[in-house]
């Protein structure tokens, strides 16, 4: 008899096999409105059975694809810092390993972590950043390392002009002005995005995708919802879309469980990330 | 004085009055994710008196029309068989004195017991079939009453062809291969449904409406929520246009008051029979 | 030190400095179905540092206008016309100061108590009203003070045709019956907002914004959902449209936060009370 | 077939037969913080079926006396007069009839309409009365009918120490200041109760239980919870103690299943309903 | 990298060194009222990370004892028989293997399997049952298999008086009078307890423990919850006392995480399962 | 017309003519389980219009006494050294005005802050710790400042047997282990707290009060709820006790609001608060 193994659904594949490495980064220290997104990796995990491997959207399976659950880290509440070595240690060995590393946050802080990981593989990374809120502070009460920082904390690393951002909708008035010289805002939805696609065509390409881009009454639960946001359908489209690029690393974050209390956001978050597997699977 | 009574809103006609007996079959024993649509019958009977009796959408009253309600059945939990049984012994009732059964579910199993009643009066029954899960397998673990399977065992009652489905978004391979050859499977949302209606004219038609065709942002309050799923107007305007048929029986499923906190997915449901019974009245 | 000073998320001013005056009238009595809205206000400023004080749909920020917060009435319990004479009180005191009211609510019965302040200086008063239901009724179970009653109340104050109503799918047959002869009732959305606007330019308008308006999916948290509403985005546009009207006096009202467990209610209330304000300031 | 009955469970006698009957007053307009008991009736009928008929505490079964259940009143929300005179209506005809009236609310004002009806019939009238809030308030912000003055109200009625109060535990200064002239207060729990059985041996006695009695722990599903309430045991054995007496009316109130997410007060509450129907039957 | 593994917590010993096993039997589709326990064993292994592996009560330390984790059956919704049989496969062969079963549910109809296996091996084996309710029909609705004949069952293969049940407060009146003949029935708490423990020395003991013992007040997250029950430290206290036994089998059952909003009932179950182990460990 | 004032109910005084004053930590960032306390101190205030002013347990009433509300520090999530600054700083403030500083957490953590400021002026000082954790790990995950450890960096201000705790029933074992030769750690309960108030006689003390030492039934609204904790009547009991000492200051935390569903904790801790602050008061 084995012990008792969990994974996200049909991510059964041993890591030596796999071509995609999934993990959790429970973190929500720095989320200074509604915590919770600590707990998104193990509820997905555990909620995942009651989705299908099969996408009747790409008719694919994930039974035919390797991809590898590698589990949540351990990281420290309250030091940002040390969960953001822990999250590039280990995002830094699948990605030496040649294989694709999505993790699932989290606070969309740990997307700071695994991109570092990347772009020191590949030095002319692109950031495609699906998100209601723009996240591009210098800083937050002083703090360089937060949620509302870490697209600046990006683009330190990136330079300018490589992150590509949709669906904005809330931010403060100076990061929307500091946004013109910096990174590609487009508000409200996924206008220019084949534009987008047209421009990164052979590039090394991150996608973060923090699911509070998703209309709250699609994704009620996360900590900071806004009003006037994508439909499912069109994220799924935005996914198929971008996965025809050289996508080299990706995250899904800010699923708040606490905050969904019919579930239907876990079951929507568990089918965005199913599709998303299988649309950069290659 | 009389004893307390409760039917669903507007619904106060007599048996012998009636063209249309609604009834609840409150079971599901056979959900294999989350469970909780046995209470769907009772808290719409409860929640309905949120609602009017008057449809802005159809310009039609319940009061104007005789609806009667039996109340719920009484079915052993455990036992798929003997819940069956009951429900088409019941419906046989119904049936036998020139009546319209209008069930509400519990899990979609239960369709499975009206349909045996009905199809026994009108042998060429064909079935329209609402639903973002295609209900298709042979078996679940080895069973062949589930809620996996039902209409599966509809098709053997029925045979090739006479079930049309729309709004399936969920199943696996299998699934969808099987229905090329057995089912008219219309996939995502009512496309085609005009198409057949023209072929369903001045037959016998049975309207098996699982509420979770709708999306979860409409309906959250379900066992398996599926984004991407129709709207309110698009389901009401796809009643209303299958009401022009020759309908003989119908049901409304799968609505899980346990995880619909806000209780907008029961009022939803509430609606939903409400324009039911009025388009189906005649 | 000074004590603990809450208010709204940038509506900070001075009363003096002010030209907006925001006020709670928590009260609930008269709710026939699901009571709670009484705590709407309370929990809006709570929850309001979680939204942003700059609109990047109109390019306006909450930091450059001047808004006053003024805090809950203490409304008595079981006496409907005490609370409306308070609430017309409180108003009365911000009309005469040329100030513009703006009311939140509260079940929708208290839109009397602020138009009856407004009509007293804008004799000429026409109403804007967004709603799902449509307030017609002369009385409820006898009692002329009633949310059900409420815009036929006002009509008594405002006389025929001056009553403008959108969005409305919910009541009985006599009220839409009586509404075509008094108010002039558009039914679902807001199809034919544009001609109301022309109609009304140049009067005293009062803007009362039920929102339950919204669909379920974006607004679960009221105590009547009532599926088929219009979305974030329209009722958006609609205030944008009917702020270039010349606003006298405002409300939001119907929000029940016992109804909005994953907050997501609470923070649409929270933008569109925003917007509304960005957008009625001159 | 017959429409739809539905009675708390075990009370399923008709009028002619029953020595007790129950009926619902579903009303809460003056609850001046958190609303909701108006569902407490409906709920407990629906819930009751989760309960057994058969007291292991009393050896007695409900299927072997004779109970009524009257359903509920259609009470005028927003006005306290009309729903107690409604209420006092319902409870004389019961009360002319030599049937005992037990009540379930609802918010406590609620009493004082079965109690006008039972006075009229026994002069002499005491009220044993269960609560943690003394309800001493001469009025509430003005208004004479409230929650929070409903003892006031009674005593109007009965006189001075005719009210033996037990288990209160908040209220104002006043209150307790008040009572020591006029009411008999027994603070925190049920000592001296015996006492007080003694004094009534022989007298009609109206028992009113507000089950917020029960410390939070075992009844979370109230308005104003108040820590430091007594065990169901303690209430149980007061209950039956209490039921020896001339028992000629009664009352359980206060259960708001909003606040009762676990469903545990609700299935306490129709506990107690049992045991008290079992133990003043006679 | 491994896959990820999850176990309740400090149970993560391999099958050979253990002496104890630890599995789930997720099902619950006989339960008439209120379902949803299938979900405990998961819930309590991802919880239990909020609970330390010491008692300060026993001086104990999971980390010092080895128990395995085998993680959950998948067991067929509605179908008792097909369950029973492949929870009855497997505890046999933990029986085989000379270590002691220790099983989550799950409704309690689970304890059927389990024993099964167990009594093979001890046909001496006599039961000690904690629970509120006797669960001793001997059908329900014409069902030998359901939660409410569990102990009838079990009965049939342990014979008269070898049953010692506790805590027993609801039933039906004819429960009652068929357990004088047939096990030991103590009421309402751990009365005589110690009289039991006497006279089970040396035999081979199956320790059945339904948590809805527990009062509400601490365990709430249960499908029937009966007010009246004991608390943590006495069930704590009576779970050691009882380990002095020869314990060759137990189980912990009918957590239903779905009424557990507060997730304290859930803490309470992992805490409980971690003393009963660290209790019976020799 | 002022702006709104929102206090705990009856601390209405200013700050001159205060001699305790409140404020809030709103601080949960090393937590390591379940977030949430950053909530409490905005909850409490607002939830606090549903207690009394008037104890009947102490004959006393808040509006008699002098209690300044400073509202929530701004704390900056993410980093626990800077937030400890802010409070130490806060409280300093408060303790050179000759004040007793106050404090609602968020997480225990917070205690470290106001202790920091207060041992300053009292460098003999002793500290009274409920709480049903030790809370005394020399670090968690490596981190020196945590909920896990804040006990232990208190010992390092005050120095061996300065800490008397109560009511402690988890940790791990080396936290039991250490404690014998640095504080006083008494399990369970508050046996032997007389003992400690005659040693504590004449010295100042600094009381911690978390809220976890009640019992889960009382208490659920926390992140680590603990079975088996005291009553609410004992711990009113404890700290009347407690405050015949020289309390120099204190704090109330770890009320976790969003895991409060019925606001039972909520109201308890608002009234723990009204007795400590009634209690303390000289």
């Amino acid at each position: 008899m084995n012990r008792n193994i969990e994974t996200f659904i049909g991510c059964e594949s041993e890591y030596e096999d796999s071509k995609i490495v999934i993990f959790g980064a429970p973190f929500d220290s720095t989320t200074s409105f509604r915590p919770g997104t600590r707990f998104a990796s193990k509820v997905m995990r555990s909620e995942s059975f009651g989705v299908e491997t099969y996408s009747p959207y790409q008719d694919k399976d994930l039974e035919d694809i390797n991809v590898f659950d590698g589990g949540d880290l351990e990281l420290c509440f309250g030091s940002p810092k040390k969960a953001l070595d822990a999250i590039e240690k280990f995002a830094a060995e699948i990605v030496k390993d040649n294989k694709i590393p999505c993790m699932i946050g989290g606070e969309h802080l740990v997307t700071l972590g695994t991109v570092k990981a990347v772009v020191k593989k590949f030095p002319d990374l692109h950031v495609i950043h699906f998100d209601a809120h723009a996240d591009l502070r210098d800083d937050y009460l002083g703090e360089k390392l937060s949620h509302a920082t870490v697209m600046h904390r990006v683009w330190e690393l990136t330079g300018d002009n490589k992150i590509f951002q949709f669906g904005i909708r809330s931010g403060e008035r100076e990061e929307f002005t500091w946004a013109k010289d910096h990174v590609i805002t487009n508000k409200f939805d996924f206008t220019n995005l084949n534009h987008a696609i047209e421009v990164l065509k052979g590039k090394p390409v991150y996608l973060s995708i923090d699911l509070d881009i998703l209309d709250p009454s699609v994704f009620p639960g996360t900590g900071t919802p806004e009003a006037g946001g994508v439909t499912f359908k069109e994220l799924l489209k935005a996914i198929i879309d971008v996965s025809k690029l050289n996508i080299v690393g990706c995250d899904v974050n800010e699923l708040s469980p606490i905050y969904d209390q019919s579930g239907s956001s876990t079951a929507t978050a568990c089918k965005i990330l199913r599709e998303l597997l299988l649309a950069i699977y290659k």
